[in-house]
């Protein structure tokens, strides 16, 4: 069998959360909240698996969750779409991203990706024939070079992938990045797909400027997310794709021939859950509290440079100041002796040059992020 | 967006789920059991939920489901997978047909794949810039036409896609046929994807033999497969794929980036299931009572032909010396009109030639299979 993706191997992700489970290390490497759900979630998804809702789930979705999650895209974008032909509920963000670059991408396309990226991104591109274009974002803060992603843009380019909030930086996008992209391709036969997975984890008072609030690019985004993040349920894989009817509906047919629907007792817990109140609206400010802890202990303890992330749940840091080890053995060492797993920084760049920085996940219980802070002080 | 599936529109299950909702029809379409599963199994899925299992499975899947499933083959089989290395959790079987389909299939590369055939395979292979091939079953008993399958080999061919025990027509494949296509290609760069969904479900003691059977198959067969039809749990999404190593390791890398994971708190349910002894060693017994009733009643107050389904839990019948109607129409007006819904088998062709034959799903409770079929008496 001739490998369609020679370079890839296995996830970083599942890599170091393998090595901090064998050397009983504090998990902050793979991203996901290392504290239990709301036990109402729980009580409802048990309920609803007793009740008996247990069979295929309509292809694109329940009605009742498609509902909410367009009742939340208006709540807090004041934006609408329409449950029945705007709305795809996938299995988790890792699906919809794969169903939306499918759906675009054919042979010899190229496809935009700002660096570092969620590394699934570029092998998902390629898998569908497609040529993945690379554009550095600042190194220091992680914002978006206009001119580089212009410069890129040829007859060829069909999509551009971004990240808002950003994983690994924590970036988000300002009202005149949307703004920005928009008048980029406005007159070109170019789409977006926007993975906001973190969508309710923005810090400081800033805002989560979803690119479905400018209308150009309304018409041309598939906004991907997904309730893991949301609800301290990524094992749950539950994920929802927005997006204009046309693009919903080729989205549609290929979704149902690679995953055909997903969880339904899950999909009916979820939507109960968030029937009551928005839940997701506190989320910042309960995650505020962790990158605050974090980075507070960070800089009184360790020697790292970050500037405190925007959003997400990660936090990166630099140690280029401090030692020329490169950051995939950093990780390692840390994760086998100090104890703490992070993720290198390379594995979000194609051509893993070693810029020296490291991601932690800060989505656990403060005594947990205390204890990784002692321990990094130890060892850095 | 230029659709990729053209001439694809909405799935017929889908279609016609939504036909027998609309009119309150017994949903005899869409294949899933109209009663629900063990109440054990629920009470377990209810105890992970709550226990707190919900954030990522490993992405291949829990260690102690794999362990169960390659029990499972070597119990039914004889036949010994590794459970680090060729066994992984899917979205699915849906899932793991179409990763198993990438993994192998290139732009212009020919797939041959034998009609009628479930609706998904063709649409997955050209997604893959792959050709379907289609090869036509007996039209009386389903049997494969080696002549016909050979003849169409050639050295663009390079996957063969075989479903046994067959949806739609129950066609359960012999050794001589399992030997056969190991003959065929044992020394062509050809791969196998055996769709086994039904394998726990042969009836009048026939028995399921599985490709892994072969050892030359053995070295060159995705089996995809899923507990959804095993364990009357469709809506769980819980599926599985079983190759040799290096494919394992194909579908792996591309599985990480198309779902990354499948439900933590179902697969741990499932796996503690299948921990207490083995319940799918029953469920022929099982779905044999509700063929012989349904079947029975057919026979004795509709005028369709038919031959009862040798495994599956669908019955496909006749109706070319009764009527000029095309089945796509008989099924629409059975499904208002005697209120009892199936799946016009063209559905099952590329061609959608009429070929006046209908498939109904017999996986519901024999007074539902009987209220059926008296209404069937009246409308046909
Ligand atoms: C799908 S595993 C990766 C989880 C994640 O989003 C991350 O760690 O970046
Ligand atoms: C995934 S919906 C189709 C269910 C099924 O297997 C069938 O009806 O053939």
């Amino acid at each position: 069998l001739i490998s369609k993706l020679p370079a890839q191997g296995t996830s970083i992700f599942t890599i170091m959360t393998h090595l901090a489970e064998e050397h009983n290390a504090i998990n902050l490497a793979q991203g996901f909240p290392g504290f239990p759900c709301d036990p109402h979630l729980t009580d409802l998804a048990a309920h609803y698996i007793k009740e008996g809702n247990n069979q295929y789930a309509p292809s694109i979705g329940i009605p009742v969750l498609r509902k909410r999650i367009s009742q939340m895209a208006e709540l807090m974008h004041g934006v609408f779409y329409k449950p029945e032909t705007e709305i795809t509920i996938t299995s988790g963000a890792t699906e919809a991203l794969y169903v939306a670059i499918t759906a675009v991408v054919k042979t010899g396309d190229e496809v935009i990706i700002m660096e570092p990226a969620y590394d699934a991104y570029g092998p998902s591109v390629r898998l569908n024939g497609g040529v993945p274009v690379y554009v550095p974002l600042d190194e220091n803060d992680f914002s978006i070079d206009w001119d580089r992603l212009e410069g890129v843009i040829n007859e060829k380019t069909t999509l551009i992938i971004v990240n808002t909030p950003h994983n690994p930086s924590g970036y988000v996008w300002k009202k005149d990045d949307v703004d920005h992209l928009a008048k980029i391709i406005s007159d070109k036969p170019i789409f977006v797909i926007s993975d906001e997975v973190y969508e309710h984890i923005v810090f400081d008072k800033k805002e989560h400027y979803s690119l479905m609030r400018n209308p150009i690019l309304r018409d041309k985004t598939f906004i991907c997310s997904s309730f893991g993040k949301t609800l301290h349920v990524t094992g749950w894989k539950i994920g929802y794709c927005l997006a204009p009817e046309k693009m919903s509906k080729e989205f549609r047919k290929i979704h149902q021939y690679i995953a055909f629907s997903t969880a339904t007792p899950l999909q009916y817990a979820i939507a109960a859950y968030l029937d009551d109140d928005s839940k997701y609206l506190e989320l910042s400010a309960f995650y505020q509290k962790k990158r605050d802890i974090f980075c507070e202990g960070l800089k009184a303890y360790t020697p790292f440079k970050f500037t405190p992330a925007e959003g997400s749940f990660f936090q990166t840091v630099s140690y280029r100041h401090l030692s020329t080890e490169n950051d995939f053995d950093l990780a390692v060492r840390l994760t086998k002796k100090a104890k703490v797993a992070c993720i290198p920084n390379t594995a979000f760049y194609k051509d893993k040059s070693d810029l020296k920085v490291l991601r932690f996940c800060f989505a656990k219980d403060e005594a947990e992020l205390e204890l990784a802070i002692s321990r990094l002080s130890y060892a850095v």
